[in-house]
């Protein structure tokens, strides 16, 4: 009950500053409503479904704490947007959940929110709605994002049958070697790569590239599909076991970058690494056999590379045949913080 | 390249293993999925719009590292929850990215997904979808619920007009004096509360009540609302900010519960606390003077109690007079962690 004059226009919060400064800008799509109410609001587009994601990242558990902070805002958007690629859903929006310590400083800020920004624009899914707090412990990054697909269009996990084609995008175990290079950079093996195949394998752990442009083509064409997080055979099990089928897949058609080739040439026991490592954000998808060239001529013209490396069986259970031939045993099968 | 037999089934991670035993009991909502897809997949309602919200509660920061799993997991949900009755959504479900420390413990598990499965199946709020991972931080537990409304009638923060009476549910102030109560067990005030009401003070911090059954009558009467989280006073200023008004509340008009009422006529320089604090969970709404009585009923008839507490000004600025008449002027105007 002080004699001071009341105040008459809302104090601003170190949040609500934090919000203006680096978030609000991002926030230009008409459902968020300029952050200026509780939540976000979208009109679904009529015959549409709805698709929700909702993964995180943490400092020191899923990125480095030096790696670079609009990098990082890169990947914890790309993790879900993979998914929804998957899926054959089109971006819609994000919530953004951020947890900072109290010395994050605001260069890392900026940077954070210049790099999500323009991950927003270029994907097409704009920040709508979110909360940040202070955390004890490291950055923690929970994105959840949503899309639409026709109705009962979603390609699903279930779905393989017997006799399909299995097909993976892009370069599979990169990730996971450019990890291990991160890890042990002095491993000889990495002393054969030249500057440029180095680079490759660091930016393919850095920033995953969610295949996008490859989902009218996976609605029109895959029997089932699954984003490669886990690792490529550990995900393949889980799209089989769901489908209640079998699948066999040949190392030697999977494919591997040219740097990913020269460690395995090298030191030909990371094949399991590159196999299981996870980290990939590739799409492994089923594909009927009548279907399979126009799928292939699909994903050209979306500029995505698409590579048949096995076949889905009628039993259960997943195959990995070596380079000669012979069913190669893995000691683990997926990647798991836990 | 071992000889071992290939393994024929998925390996099961830890992360799995935890998904399958505490979070995949709760996924009994068809749009789940079972849990066993990479995303959640819903048909919107015909005619409704979508809206959404994200919100995080960390351990240490918005509770007590040793409140009951189950309360922190009701918690979790219902500040998310909170903010979906106040726009007069009805909730359809949510996604839960959820870091837990090493040492968690299946207890504390077990306990965690008891509560939220409970609060799912009561609020009618399934548990859609969500991420687990280790962090080497505290207990972080980020939600993102959904619901949806009738096309065109969100109840938004913008929307106040001069001359409307505004209106809380509940009562306000028992969460901010609820956790003074926690961290000051022994502040000469609180002795000469009863167990009872120094019960009802704790709990009203532990447990929020979000007010979904009053949902349909806000989106009928009201003009607009926001969810009191950030302190009364602060989150009426954000209201008629953004509502381009003012508005004047009386302090003893506010609904005070008999707790708080105790605590504040024993210290009175609380009434700042119970005003700003936030932890509330109400909400805060503005009704044209005609549909007053109309609201009044409807609330009563859904077992939410209102309670007028001023109204709105042409001119901006929100200003609070006190028990005697003379504005109070407050130090702060709502609750920011930053």
């Amino acid at each position: 009950m002080r004699g001071n004059k009341p105040p008459k226009k809302p104090s601003k919060s170190g949040e609500d500053r934090l919000i203006e400064r680096f978030f609000r800008p991002l926030a230009k799509h008409p459902a968020a409503l300029g952050l200026m109410d509780d939540v976000a609001l979208m009109t679904p587009p009529a015959g549409a479904d709805l698709v929700l994601k909702t993964d995180a990242i943490i400092g020191g558990v899923h990125f480095f704490p030096d790696d670079a902070a609009d990098a990082v805002a890169k990947k914890a958007l790309r993790v879900n947007l993979s998914d929804l690629a998957a899926k054959g859903a089109k971006p819609a929006g994000f919530l953004l959940a951020l947890a900072l310590p109290q010395d994050i400083g605001e260069d890392w800020l900026a940077d954070f929110a210049r790099g999500l920004g323009a991950d927003a624009d270029s994907y097409g899914c704009p920040l709508l709605g979110g909360d940040t707090d202070l955390t004890p412990g490291p950055v923690t990054i929970s994105i959840a994002a949503f899309g639409f697909v026709p109705h009962g269009a979603m390609v699903r996990r279930a779905g393989a049958k017997a006799g399909e084609t299995v097909v993976a995008t892009g370069s599979i175990g990169d990730a996971a070697l450019g990890l291990l290079l991160r890890r042990e950079p002095k491993r000889p093996v990495f002393a054969k790569l030249d500057g440029k195949a180095k680079a490759h394998l660091a930016e393919r752990y850095l920033l995953p590239q969610p295949r996008l442009a490859l989902a009218s083509a996976l609605r029109e064409h895959a029997s089932a599909a699954i984003d490669v997080s886990d690792g490529l055979v550990g995900d393949l099990m889980k799209l089989a076991a769901v489908s209640g089928v079998g699948a066999q897949i040949e190392v030697k058609r999977v494919p591997f970058s040219p740097a990913a080739r020269m460690v395995l040439a090298a030191e030909p026991s990371l094949t399991e690494t590159a196999l299981t490592g996870g980290d990939d954000y590739e799409i492994l998808a089923t594909v009927p056999a009548e279907r399979l060239a126009s799928f292939q001529a699909a994903a050209k013209s979306a500029g995505v590379e698409l590579t048949a490396i096995g076949r889905i069986e009628p039993s259960e259970g997943v195959e990995v045949l070596a380079e000669d031939g012979r069913p190669l045993a893995l000691a683990r099968t997926s990647f798991s913080h836990f």
